[in-house]
C-alpha cells in the first residue's frame, strides 16, 4: 500500500504514511489523497471498510478478480472496476487484469492484485509534475484511466499483424493443414475477448464522459470524453478484426478447395489420356490365335503412332476446356 | 409447505407453524412471514388465493412449469416467476426448473414443483444467522435470487471445457465421424436454451434492481445489482459461446475438407506415378510380331531403368508442387 | 351472422336477433352485444357502415384477407386485425387466418372469411357459463384472443418434431439425396412465415397489454398480458426454430462432406493397393525375350508372396494413417 | 406541365391553365391546385423558383434523379422525394423513378423526368370523380402515393415466382451450372435494391402517417398509414425473400455436393471392382514359364468364376454399406 | 498558413495578411476570418493556443492524425474532425485524410497536414463570388463539407466497377486460383473501411444538421442536412457492397465446387468406360492353356464387338443419368 498527498498548493507530493494517518489526512479537504493498494493483505481490504466505509458489496468485487467493468455511484464516491490489458511476451495473446477503484471529494483508491504499467506512469508523473493532482481527484483518475487504455492500442496492432500474416500463409501454404485452423481459431477467441472487454469497459466510460456523475467536474468531461474516444477506436478495430477473422476461415477453405481442384484436375488428366491408351495396350496383349493386325509388318509402330494420337488429342481437348496451360486470351485478360 | 417466522429484534426463526395460523401470522407487521411451497397439493394451492389473495392468473402461472421468468406488480405484492439451473449428472445437459413466488411488505412466498438447492442454502442460512430476515422481505428474496444465479456458473463452466474438449477431437480425429458433428448440435441447442433462458431472467432482474417496484427498498438495490451482473456474466458467456459453437461446425468441415484433400493427393500420387508404368508394360505385353525392342538383349532391363526413371521424375515433380515432403523452405518459413 | 347479447345480471346469453334489431340492441348500455359475421355477405358488410359507422378503410381491410396483424383505435371503437392458426391435417404446414374485429363500450364484432375453432370454443363458453360476458365487452375479447393464441401451441410443438426428425434422417441417411434438402427449405419457409405472423401479432398485443387503449379496463390488462407471453414464447420458440432449421443445412452438409470423404478413402485404399501389384503384374507380363526371372522355378511363387508383401505393408501404412480400422488409442480416448 | 384546378363545391375540375395564371390560381384560398410536371423544361424548374418560391437545394434534388426518398418541412409547405416503381417487360427486374413533389395549404406539385402510371391513374380519378378533391391537398396526395405504392405489389409478387423457379431448377438440373448462379446473384441483387428503396420510402411515409407534420389533417392520417402498411408488407416480404434468396445458395451448394457426392460413389464402386479383377487377369496374363494354375484343365473356368464371386462381394459390401440400390429398411423410414 | 478576410458588404476576398494581424482581423465583429493551416508548423500550431485560445486536448488530436470523426461544442466554437478521400490512381483503393477545424462566430480554422482538393475548390470559390462568405462562417464549412463529401462518389463508383469485374471473371475463369480470392479479400477490407469512415462521419453531420449547435445558424440546415443526405447514399452504398462482396466468396465457392463437379464427372465417365474394357482384354491376355474362346475364328471380332457394345450402353447409362450431353427436355425448360 502507498499513500500519496498533495496538498492544495504545494509544489511536491508528499509519501511514506501508514495507513494510521489516514483519518487526519483525509479529514483535511485541502488534501488529495491517493491510496494505491496492489496485492492487498488482510489489513488493507480492513481500511476499504474501516477507514473509508465503502458498501461491503464494492469490497466483496475488489476482493475478487472476474467482475466485469463497471461503475457505480454511492452517496460520496464513485466505485469502478476496469480491466487494464497486456500483450503477452512470446505470444500473440494477451491478457487482462482487473482494477478496482473508488473516487471521492478529495481522494482516490486504486485496489488491484496484479502489478499496473499505466499505475507506475502515473504514479512518476505525480513525482515529477505535481500540479497533476492540483486538478482534483477526478482528473488524477483520468490520469490512471488514460493510461491504462493508451496500452489497449499496442494490442489492437498486434492483431493486425497476425491477421495478416495468417491471410500469408494461407495463400502460401501448398499443403493445407490444421496448424493454420487452430491459429485462426485461437485469434477469433482473442478477438471475442477483446470486444467483450472493450464494449463494458466503453459502457463505463460514457457513464463517466457524458457528466453522469457530480463528482467528475464539468470542465473536465472533455478529457474523460478524449480516453472514451480512444477506446472506441480500439473497439472499433477490434469489431472490424472479428469480420477478417472470420472471413479467414472462409478464404482458407475456398483456397483449400482451388487445391483440391487443382489435385484432381491431375487426377482426371493423367487417368483419362493413359487408361485409353493402357486399353489398346491390353487389347493388343489378348491370345486370340486370329488376330490379323499382330501379324503386321508395321502394326506396333501404327499402334505405338496412334496412341500418340490419341493422347496430343486428349491433351488439345483439356487444353480447350481451359485445365492445362491457361489459355492465352484468359491470361492476357487478366492483366 | 414449510413456514418460517421471524420477529424483529429476535435471534432465532420459528418454524413449525401449520397453515391455519397463517392469516394471524401475516396480520402482524413486525413478523417476516417465509412460506415455501414445495411440490405443491390441492390444500397449498388453496393458500395462495384464500389467504393471500393472489390475482387468479398468478395462481395459474405457478401450478403450470412450463412459462417464462418475470415479475408482475401488483396493488400489495410482486408475482415473479424464475428459472433455476442444474447441471445433470454423467451429462453435459443441464436442466431448468421454474420458481414462482410472491413477494408482499411483511411476507415472502415461494412455490416450486422441483427441489432447489438454492432454497435449501437459504434456509440453512437463516436458521443460522436469522438476521438476514431482519433486513426485509426484499432482503430474503434477493437472498434467494442470489443463490439460484450463484449456480449457473458451473454450469457455463462445464460448457467452456466441452467446446474445448470437442475442438481438441476435431483437430486429433484422422477419421471424420458423425458424432461429433451430433454433439456440436447438442451443445449448440443447450447454449441457445442457456441464452433464451438468462435472457428473460435477466430482464426480471433489471426490473427489479433498477427501482421499478417500490417493495424493494432503495438501499437494498445495489444487492439486486449485484445479482444481476452475475447473471449478466453467465449471458454474456452464453453469447460468446454461441459465437464459438456455430464456429465449431465451421472448423469441423474445413478439417473435413483438409483430410479429404490429403487422401485425394495420395491417391493422385499413386495413380499418376503407377498408370503410366503400366500402360508401358502393357505395350511391352503386346502380342504384335515385329516388335523389335523384345529382341534386344537388354530391353527388359532398359525399360525397368526407364520406368524408375518416370518414377522419379513424377515424385520430383509432386515434391516441387509441395504435395510431397513439404519443401524446406516452406517448413522454414513457418518458424 | 350470429348476435349475442347478454344483458348485465341476466345468468343467461340471448341468441337468435335480426340485424334490424341491432340498433336497438346496442342504444342500451347494459347490453353486452357480440355480433360474428362468418363468411360475410354484402348485406353483413352494410352492417359495419350503416349501423356501426366504422371508418370505411377499416371496412375495406375486412373485406381482403392479405392484411398483417393490427390495431387502430378510433374515437370509440378499436379496430383489430389478428391471424389465427392451423396445423393442415396430413402434413406438418400450417395455414393463417385473419380475424379482423372491432370493439366498443357495449359491443364487439368479429369478421371472417373462415371459420375459427377458437371463436367457436368463445360461443360454447358464454352458453355454458354467461358470467364472462359480464366482465365487459373487453373481458370478451381476451377469451378470444387468448383461445386464438392458445391454437399457436401446437403448431410450434409440431415443428420442433419436425426438426427433430429431420435431424436423425440427416444422420442416418447413407445416400445423401435431395429429398431432405427439400423438406429442410420447405421447413425454413414455414419458420420464418411463424416468425413473420407472430411478431406482428405480439406487437398488437403488446400495445393492448400495456394500456395504450381506454377501452381497455385497467384491471383486465394482466388478462392481455398474460395472452401476450403466450404468444411471446411461441415467437421465442420460432426464432430458436429459425437457427436450428439454418444449421440443419450446414449439418447435413458436413454429413455429406463426411460420406464424401469415406468414399474417396475407400476409392484410394483400392487404388493405392491394387494399382502397384498390377504394375508388377504387367512387369511379367512383357514379352521381352530376356527376362531371366521368367525363367527361375519359384518366379511366380516369389512374385505373387512379394505382391502379399506390398499389399499388406499398403495396408499397415493406410493403417497408421488412420484411415482404417481406426487406431485403438483413438477409440480408447473417445470414450 | 398539366395545371388542374377544383374550386371548393364544384362538381368538376378545370384544366387547361398556362403558367401564367397560376400566382392568381394560388391566391385563391378556395382553390386547389394540382401542378403536374413531366419531363420539366427550364421553363418549367422557372415556376418552382419563381412561382412558388421553393428552396433551392429542393429545386436541385427535383432537377437531379438519383436521390433517396426523403420528406422535408418547410415553413408553409411540404418537399418529398418518393421511388415508383416498374416491373420491367421480358424480365425479372424492375426500375425505380423519382417522384419529386411539394404539398402546401391548397397546392399539390409534382415533378417527374418520367411517365408515372399512378399520377395518370389519379388524373382519370379526379376527372371522374372530382370529389376526391374536395378533401383537400393533403388527401390528394394520399391518393397519388396510394396509387404509387400498389404498383410495389406485382414486383414482390414477380420475385416469389422468381425464387420459386429458381428453387425448382436446382433440384432438377443433373449438370450443376453457372447459370443458376448467376440468377441467384441477379436475384440477391434486386432484392436488395427492392429492399434498400422500400426501407427509405417507409421512413417517409412513417413520419408523414404519424402526424409529425402540421399540413396534413389528423382525419387524414389513417390514410397515410393504409398506405404505409401496404408498403410495410412489400417491405417485409422483400426482407424475407433476402434470407431466401441466400438460402438458395446454400441449397444449389448442398445439391452440387450431393451430385458430386453420387458421381465419386460410382467412379469408386466402377473401380473397386473392377480393379481387383483386372490384377487377376494380370497375374494370370504374366509369363513365369512355372505357374501351375496355366496347365490346369478348369483353371480358367476357375478363374472366371473367382472373378465373378469377388465382384457379387464387393457389391454386396457397397450394398451393405447403403451405396448401392438404398436398403429396403432405409426406404421404409423414410415413408 | 493562408488568411481570408471577408469583410461584410465588400465584393472581394482579402488575402496576404500575416499571423500577426489575426487578433486584430477576429476582433472586428464585421470580419469573416478563415485560416487555413495545411502542413502545419510549430508556429501555425501555436496560433492555435496563444491566438485562438482553443482547448489544449482539440490542439492535440489536430497534431496527431489517427483520429476519428468527431464534433465538440465548447463554450464559444465548435471543434470537428472530418474526413476526406481520395482514390488512388492505378489502383482500386482509397486513402482517407484527416481535415481538423474550428468554427466560431466570424471564423473558420481548417488544419490539415496534407493537400485537400475541396479545400482547394472553396478557395476558387470564394474568390470568384466572395458573396458565398457572406452567409457567415457556419454557410462556409457547409461549402467545405458539401466539396469534401462529393468527393466520396467516384469511390463508391469504383466499388462498383470493382465488384462487377470480378464477378464476371469468377464465371469465366475456368482455372480457380487464389488471384481472385486475395482481391475478393482485398475489396472486403476496402468496403469494411470505408463504412467505417462514413458511419462516424454521418454521426457528425447528423449532429451538426439537426440543429445540436446554436453556432449553426437555423436556416443553413437545411444546407447541412442535404450535405448529410450525400454521405447517407455513400454510406447505404458501401453497406450494400458489403454484403455483395461478401457473397462473392460464396459465389467463387460455388462455381469451384462446380468446376469440380465437372471434373470428377469426366474422371468417373473415363474410369468407367475403359476399366471394364481394360478388364476383357486382361481377361483374355492370360495364358490359361485351356480357353476355348481363343481359338474361335472370330472371338477377336466378337470381343472388340462386345467392348464396343459395353461403352455405347454405359455412354447411354451417363446421358440417362444427365452426365453427358444435357437431355434435351432440361434445355428446353431451361428457355
Amino acid at each position: 500500500m502507498e499513500i500519496f498527498v498533495y496538498q492544495k498548493g504545494n509544489h511536491f507530493v508528499e509519501e511514506g504514511f501508514s495507513a494510521e494517518q489516514l483519518p487526519e489526512l483525509l479529514a483535511n479537504a485541502g488534501n488529495l489523497v491517493w491510496v494505491d493498494i496492489e496485492a492487498p493483505t488482510k489489513e488493507d481490504e480492513k481500511i476499504l471498510s474501516d477507514v473509508f466505509h465503502f458498501h461491503s458489496l464494492t469490497i466483496e468485487d475488489a476482493r475478487e478478480t472476474r467482475n466485469q467493468p463497471k461503475v457505480e455511484a454511492f452517496a460520496d464516491y464513485l466505485f469502478f472496476i476496469v480491466h487494464g490489458i497486456k500483450v503477452e511476451t512470446n505470444s500473440k495473446n494477451f491478457v487482462t487484469k482487473e482494477l478496482d477503484g473508488y473516487i471521492g471529494k478529495n481522494f482516490v483508491v486504486t485496489f488491484h492484485h496484479e502489478n499496473f504499467l499505466s499505475i507506475d506512469t502515473v504514479k512518476r508523473q505525480i513525482r515529477n509534475s505535481p500540479y497533476v493532482c492540483g486538478r482534483g481527484a477526478d482528473y488524477l483518475l483520468h490520469q490512471i484511466l488514460d493510461e491504462l487504455v493508451d496500452l489497449y492500442i499496442p494490442v489492437v496492432d498486434e492483431f493486425d499483424d497476425a491477421i495478416n500474416e495468417i491471410e500469408e500463409r494461407i495463400f502460401r501454404t501448398k499443403t493445407p493443414n490444421d496448424e493454420i485452423l487452430e491459429e485462426i481459431l485461437n485469434l477469433k477467441r482473442s478477438v471475442a475477448r477483446l470486444r467483450r472487454v472493450t464494449s463494458k469497459q466503453l459502457a463505463v466510460l460514457y457513464r463517466i464522459a457524458h457528466g453522469e456523475f457530480q463528482l467528475i467536474e464539468e470542465s473536465h468531461l472533455p478529457f474523460f470524453r478524449d480516453v472514451h474516444d480512444h477506446l472506441q477506436r480500439v473497439s472499433d478495430l477490434a469489431e472490424s478484426y472479428r469480420d477478417l477473422v472470420s472471413g479467414l476461415l472462409d478464404i482458407q477453405f475456398n483456397v483449400v478447395s482451388n487445391r483440391t481442384n487443382e489435385i484432381v484436375k491431375v487426377l482426371t488428366i493423367f487417368s483419362a489420356i493413359i487408361l485409353p491408351l493402357s486399353l489398346i495396350a491390353g487389347i493388343y496383349g489378348m491370345n486370340f490365335e486370329n488376330m490379323p493386325e499382330l501379324k503386321t509388318r508395321n502394326g506396333y509402330f501404327f499402334t505405338l503412332g496412334f496412341m500418340f494420337f490419341i493422347a496430343v488429342g486428349l491433351l488439345f481437348y483439356f487444353w480447350r476446356k481451359g485445365w492445362i496451360f491457361e489459355k492465352d486470351d484468359e491470361k492476357a485478360e487478366r492483366k
